[in-house]
């Protein structure tokens, strides 16, 4: 077997034992969260049929989605027939087919240049990449080849599992799932093409305490991984098209919201530019601008939107939506805790409309420069794609990635998050391990992670050991300790030791 | 779109609220005894690169390998020039090509039969599946378009891991692994294409105590799951070199393995007949029997092999190891909980033996009928593969799918791992359900998962939702409980009714 330096693929990673420590500080934290407001767990396959992924996320989503290989020969008849029937249908300008008499032989004879020869076989001229012909072949090849998919998301899977198990969930039905998804996209910082998503979802109830109940849960979850001030901002879709109603342009609401979208990042001029370019006259920016730049308390901008769409039912409907999840929100905390987060109502948020009906949030943290942390809303209409009408649904989702970047980065993961063995007890020689084994027993059976180093290595080695693995505690055993029955016990951090039973180290360490 | 009735690829499995606290009291179980005995956790990638896991699982795995398609269009000019070789190589007799003067074009000029025409031009001539080219040509073609592979198990990335990160590790390293991995198997009952594996290795330690300690993770794990009666079965691979040294065939060692291995299956004289058609004689046999039905307690086996293996000095070291890992055990557990587990040396248990080179185990549930449950063993070259000789390692892995089964069948899942939401507040009105936001929020915050039903639906529908999850306490607010501040809580098992203070509640539910 010839030897591989071995890689990984383009973005992927490992996780080292620090890391996975850490991850599971925020997964742990984010779902005692998601069980304590009554969300159970599911998991779903990696992969799902081609058919239930495609066409959901859009043709640009649906070149990310990592294809998996037919199992068995890539090469079959199916795969030749299809080849054939491409060839057959071009080219035949270089071809000339000849029966013979006895009808079984036939002669195709190519004239033209060698390195077209192939390419007339194979149907695609000179390989002219845009031409429908070469993309419409290629999309049927790969559907030859490959039936199945690794999930890009956990949204279209959740909904394909609400509709095969509609007959035995119970309304509304309640879920989280946090699991790895895929896509193929160019690998850059921070974006990976193997990472987790951490989706919390409601079906099948109407109410806006749903709502209400997700801005708890970002609250508490946030707050329970340390971070100190961050923003939950909130729109509704309805309001958006309550906008675009009044300026008399309901159609031109994707093209709106687009643009808005892009305040923080072009200033109101380039927004203003984009919005003229997009087919608003400037009578209707002078509409628009007062809402785009609207300020102050949520108060005041509802009071503000409320004249402003006062002749659009579904505008207005948007603001009794949004003040509704407030009031429930402040109910909810009248006698507990009070929001961490700040909560902010702006109508530049938009998030991926077509799939949006009500309510939207978005998270950012105000401590570290970072994309949004979280971000969700309402659906009216998931499951329909499996064919299930009717069945509405809200959910949010956390950027478990960028969690992490930014406690990384203010530096809130806990110590404890970062100790994984507890006491480390040295191994001197064949006596002392034989004095040490039944000891490192009965600090497990005690509950304590505990490790005797397995050989009688150089002490130097074992503490570097210990230090290389954060082991806050080494336990020495020499001839003095086995003959006192009294143990030294190494604080590592502080470098102080102390003579003790070893029930005074249970006592202790417990 | 076209809605298609969605479905799940055979051999996957969703895994609902209720199975997935069930798996997870496994996992968790699991994990805290690993954890206990100094082992940390890391995860791989879900895809390795393909050249990193062909060529591990001989040619029978290497097939059930998921292969990922390279993302991009399935036909480029590198597939192109792959066919076209091998189409020049082959099946020229149907064939004339002429080199017209102008020496830029050609004529090619193919007589046969039609369906041949195309199955020349891909060089398979009938599609003899079984020729060498065939299987050449198909699979370079699969090396052309996937270059990236689901894994197939934790062992091989995790010799990867080593290797690629060695200047990282501290030596021993103690890993955990707890992953999906993939295999295209043909599914049946039991075995899925993608099922979880729990790994635990150590490398870079030769100590025999790894191999002690495993056998009380396998204790301690297995019972704190509920299990009563389960055996570690115990070989050495230098045990059974040195007895197909004494019988003077250390040549025919896998023959024989092989065949002892099916002792269980297939009895004595199976066995007999299968080892005499890989080779071995009425004489070799008349020693190997009285090895094979060794019987009575390890002690009593340990005796009897070591006169029977006296000349063997491979043999005599497999012999001396187990009982060094038996000695371990026993001093481990000298002060602490006995062993529940039946520990047995078993000289007909093999497992892969190309693969381990001292101590394996496997264990086995003696209260349902079930293959293993568990195994492992010592490999002395594990990242050899990758180009790191001389890193021995030892490690055991559990069948969570499996023991899932036992569980069940023996009825030990603990009720408390049923519980998701333990108590729902039910919906009256509009009234009912501003007196219950801020009770919901104040279970939450004492650390009770609690729901409030989200609308005033029909109390028996909303009954029926706490029967559906499993909700022990379901609380009754009507007018009278409003006017007193006593609430009725219901206990959903018993039926029985109280009235309660929301104080009281926090007391009794905590």
């Amino acid at each position: 077997m010839s030897v591989i330096k071995p890689s990984l693929p383009k973005g992927t990673r490992d996780f080292s034992p620090i890391e996975m420590v850490k991850r599971n500080f925020i997964y742990d934290t984010i779902k005692t969260v998601f069980r304590k407001y009554g969300y159970a767990e599911i998991q779903t396959p990696s992969f799902e049929n081609l058919s239930t992924l495609t066409g959901k996320y859009g043709d640009e989503g649906d070149k990310l989605i990592f294809k998996i290989l037919n199992s068995g020969d890539l090469i079959d008849q199916k795969l030749i027939n299809q080849f054939s029937e491409l060839a057959n249908a071009l080219n035949e300008e270089n071809w000339t087919v000849k029966k013979d008499d006895d009808k079984e032989t036939v002669t195709y004879v190519f004239k033209g240049k060698k390195e077209d020869f192939f390419t007339s076989i194979f149907g695609f001229g000179e390989f002219d990449k845009s031409s429908a012909l070469y993309k419409k072949s290629n999309k049927e090849l790969i559907n030859r080849v490959s039936e199945k998919a690794l999930r890009y998301d956990l949204t279209v899977p959740f909904a394909r599992y609400v509709v095969m198990h509609q007959h035995e969930i119970t309304l509304p039905f309640k879920r989280f799932q946090v699991q790895p998804v895929w896509r193929a996209d160019r690998p850059q910082k921070g974006r990976y093409r193997e990472f987790y998503q951490c989706d919390v979802d409601v079906v099948g109830s109407e109410s806006l305490l749903n709502e209400a109940e997700f801005i708890l849960i970002y609250n508490e979850a946030l707050s329970k991984l340390g971070l100190k001030d961050f923003t939950i901002k909130i729109n509704n879709r309805k309001i958006l098209s309550g906008i675009a109603e009044i300026i008399g342009k309901p159609d031109l609401i994707i093209d709106m919201t687009v643009a808005i979208d892009k305040l923080d990042k072009i200033g109101l001029d380039g927004v203003s530019k984009e919005l003229l370019e997009r087919g608003f006259t400037e009578q209707d920016l002078e509409k628009l601008r007062p809402v785009i730049l609207l300020e102050g308390f949520n108060e005041e901008k509802l009071a503000s939107l409320k004249e402003v769409l006062a002749e659009s039912e579904t505008g207005l409907k948007g603001i009794e939506e949004i003040e509704q999840v407030f009031d429930y929100v402040e109910s909810l905390i009248a006698y507990g805790l009070p929001l961490t987060a700040k909560l902010e109502l702006d109508i530049t948020l938009a998030r991926g409309l077509n799939y949006y009906t009500g309510c939207i949030f978005e998270v950012k943290t105000n401590e570290v420069a970072m994309g949004s942390i979280g971000g969700g809303g309402r659906y009216d209409d998931l499951t329909g794609m499996f064919g299930l009408k009717g069945l509405t649904g809200v959910g949010v989702s956390f950027g478990a990635d960028r969690i992490y970047d930014v406690l990384e980065e203010l530096n809130l993961f806990p110590a404890s998050a970062e100790v994984g063995t507890k006491v480390l007890i040295s191994n001197f020689d064949e006596t002392a391990e034989k004095y040490a084994l039944p000891i490192v027993q009965q600090l497990r059976n005690a509950g304590i992670s505990a490790e005797l180093y397995p050989s009688s290595a150089k002490l130097k080695k074992q503490m570097a050991y210990a230090d290389a693995k954060n082991i806050p505690y080494v336990i020495l055993i020499g001839g003095d300790e086995m003959a006192s029955g009294e143990l030294t016990l190494k604080d590592m951090q502080s470098g102080e030791q102390k003579k003790l039973t070893v029930l005074g180290i249970l006592e202790l360490l417990k």
